[in-house]
């Protein structure tokens, strides 16, 4: 079964989306830490992240490092955390955390549980920054 | 002045190496989440890790994970936890954390304080997985 991620690649499932191209999407996570919490994955379906070819996994992070300004300068933040943990979904993802104190990044916090609208207006907000 | 991380990689201060090249460098967290915590640098003292040159950034995310199969090997746990935070040390830096449940990333955990000796334990057993 494909998971959730690949069924939003393939557009079976609607994300509000940040940036795209032929491997690699950007998406609001739907559960953020914080406003513009943001995931970054491979299209292709590829659990752990370090089972990645080496070549996909540096351009992976390269597409992370590119869509990283504009989530900065849409949400008032020090710096983007990044963080896999890779427990949650068997697809490999890079969370992008806009983060002003470490606690921040602590996935225990309480998740936001923003509206489709809420959401929308932010992934707007950070594709025109 | 010098960051912390750029004395290690001068040798001014010790660290707990588990690699090494010319541009990057992996050693333990000295004050770890759980055993086999690791840290990778590039050698360039930078601070913000999406400020290091594209290709940069892309070498040393395939530089931390040539490591991750020692780690993993070394530790068991079920995969390698990979998180940028930076606001501890201003020099980029990602850790790779052993990882059997997500709140083993929980940088809010009291830290283990092992002694040199454990740490040396630690890191020839990674270097020798």
């Amino acid at each position: 079964m494909s998971s959730i991620f690949t069924k939003i690649v393939n557009g079976e499932i609607p994300c509000h989306k940040i940036a795209e191209d032929d491997r690699f999407l950007a998406f609001l996570d739907v559960m953020p830490l914080v406003e513009g919490h943001t995931l970054v994955i491979p299209k292709q379906e590829v659990d752990y992240i370090f089972d990645l070819e080496p070549d996909v996994l540096a351009d992976l992070m390269k597409f992370a490092q590119s869509v990283a300004p504009a989530i900065k300068k849409a949400i008032p933040c020090k710096r983007l955390g990044v963080t896999v943990i890779g427990l949650e979904v068997p697809h490999a993802h890079i969370h992008l955390v806009p983060m002003n104190v470490m606690s921040d990044m602590n996935f225990s916090n309480p998740k936001l549980r923003p509206s489709q609208e809420e959401l929308a207006i932010t992934a707007e907000k950070i594709r025109r920054s």
